[in-house]
């Protein structure tokens, strides 16, 4: 178990893709459609992941992440998660002392890109690159729970910034 | 992954404590109130599990069984489990060729008592012991993840059979 500090922004250009230092390609759905927890099923190329995160509001959450089989993932994918999937590439990007988390949504979030920071605490600092555009930490319909019930590809288009 | 068959029945008698082979304490909570899974948390003297069960009608579900930290299962039935949480003995008890759960509950659902058979195939056939009474295995008041929303002492007397 983990607290999660974690803060979200909108991507306001593509100047980010100068500092690519890695990247992957992800494929989650969520077990769970509301409750005190969300259950999430990850798979990356070649590992599977099975994360418990508390659903409160604030920037810090726990976290539970587990390693589980690859088969065992496919299959609560395929067969008992929310629909549609989360599908992005994971760009990890580095900005100062921080690496960030820059995510392209693809299939039904296509048009998406959000960035995340992992922070070890709440009031930590961090230079803001100029790519970065608004926090979104506290909006809900940024989180991918709720991206897998309602894509960003369903938003009015006055929503989509 | 597996599949689950499970058959449960009510208890008429105490005729089982005959055959007792072993018991264990569980305590176990859910850490989701509805949707298209289930996630259990269970500690037993020893171990702990998280279990997610496919919420489908009938006898036959899929289950997905990981151990988790002792730690972990503590924290998530602390803090984030749908209270009140399940705690039961269960005994283990012998008739014929198979080997029955007998499950006493305690706390909130103190007075509710149920036995359960795990088979191997659907149709599979068993002998009924003299102590068993109705099946439940489709009436939703006696999944433990209701019975962790509406505990058995909260039942209204004419449901308590």
């Amino acid at each position: 178990m983990s607290f999660e500090i974690e803060r979200k922004f909108l991507v306001i250009n593509a100047g980010w893709r100068d500092y690519i230092e890695a990247e992957t390609r992800l494929i989650q759905g969520y077990l769970t459609a509301s409750g005190p927890v969300t259950v999430r099923v990850r798979l990356d190329a070649t590992q599977a992941y099975l994360t418990l995160k508390s659903a409160t509001t604030g920037i810090s959450r726990r976290e539970f992440e587990y390693p589980i089989p690859f088969a065992d993932a496919e299959t609560l994918l395929r067969e008992l998660a929310v629909l549609p999937l989360i599908e992005k590439t994971r760009y990890r990007v580095r900005h100062g002392r921080h690496l960030w988390d820059l995510d392209v949504f693809v299939g039904e979030n296509a048009g998406l890109v959000l960035a995340e920071l992992e922070l070890e605490h709440v009031a930590e600092t961090f230079e803001r690159p100029a790519w970065l555009g608004a926090e979104v930490s506290a909006d809900p319909r940024y989180f991918n729970s709720q991206l897998a019930q309602h894509p960003y590809c369903r938003w009015e288009q006055s929503e989509q910034s």
